[in-house]
């Protein structure tokens, strides 16, 4: 059996995997980056269980190669995501830790009930 | 916070959806089925918390296009991992249900603790 | 040895390989297709030889599966691109043909020179 | 108008470009590289116009992170494909060039006629 907690871990879960390798490798520039940004964020918060997503990707590893561009890299990532199941929300992130993109859980709550007075 | 069931949960999600987003695409036939299996399950393997993951494709989707070959897609993963963290274990799986490659919690469970007689 | 004429095509290749396997698997749907356009677009145009993109995807197959969305697959795809190396122009095309999503090369061209009356 | 020799370029250009953002990413070690070398061969030879290719991946590379294995890189890739369109072949080559992980063209050439003594 599972609960609603880790549901809502194993979502956020889903998310992040799946966005990483969907996205690394695409040519990028400090041009193009908040366009990038942007689609990310609103093909993820199409899937289910998804409540929020910020994307943010670092410019300053946007390094141009010999022919002007960059690539998406793993390190580039700053990525928080919401996902709600049940009563549970669970917000996990995608960010450099120690030289490797680390996928962490920063927190699964269930909702307060509404107080009665 | 989050426990060991969580992050069990979450790193199963983590594997299922990087997986199916790196492996989607790749040129694929009945032929050369067996090696992509045994690539994913050792690609996947070397990442942490994973302690088993067993890939089949269906080869029955597998249908040539004029070129004589197919594209793996989403509805081929017959995917089972087994995750861990601390003391609990997580099963997850990756297969069609109505039509939809569906990622779900089989289950997750703490060890049982040896019995002392 | 190979040419200009040669070099055009093979960067065009290259170009529509890539973006066919970089975008392959991303959720999509109707709302959201004209920025994933927008950003496939720039992206590939920031790469060397690239004289002009255009990207439409099909919106009558983003067909929502049971959780509301869609993802990108290759007979979306109607994409045109011209590479130009020397003085050679390279035009090619990925879009359906007979259920198979097509690479081909419509046109290799070299500049006219001008006139000189 | 394009001819065989475009159309071999071009033909070598698709491959290489489709292949390099299939596989960048995914998770490697020295223990798995010639599994993914050998499933790389195999799932671009399904496609048309290829006649051979030959993949080498860089171990030298494959520097474990902290959580013990690498991930595929552009510049671990060598690789060598040989297409043919009508009576032309294509020799075109993905591998480092001054630190970037640069595609080109080989040769380009007509098969001799057989000499009628």
């Amino acid at each position: 059996m599972s609960t609603d907690r880790e549901q809502a871990a194993f979502e956020a879960g889903i998310k992040l995997g799946a966005l990483y390798h969907q996205w690394v490798g695409t040519p990028i520039s400090v041009q193009t980056a908040s366009g990038v940004e942007a689609v990310i964020e609103q093909s993820v918060g199409l899937q289910p269980f998804v409540e929020e997503i910020d994307v943010t990707l670092d410019r300053s590893l946007m390094n141009a190669n010999a022919f002007g561009y960059a690539e998406l890299s793993g390190l580039m990532f700053d990525v928080t995501i919401r996902t709600k199941v049940g009563a549970t929300t669970c917000v996990a992130a995608l960010r450099p830790e120690n030289g490797y993109p680390l996928m962490r859980i920063v927190s699964c709550d269930e909702e307060e009930p509404l107080s009665d007075h």
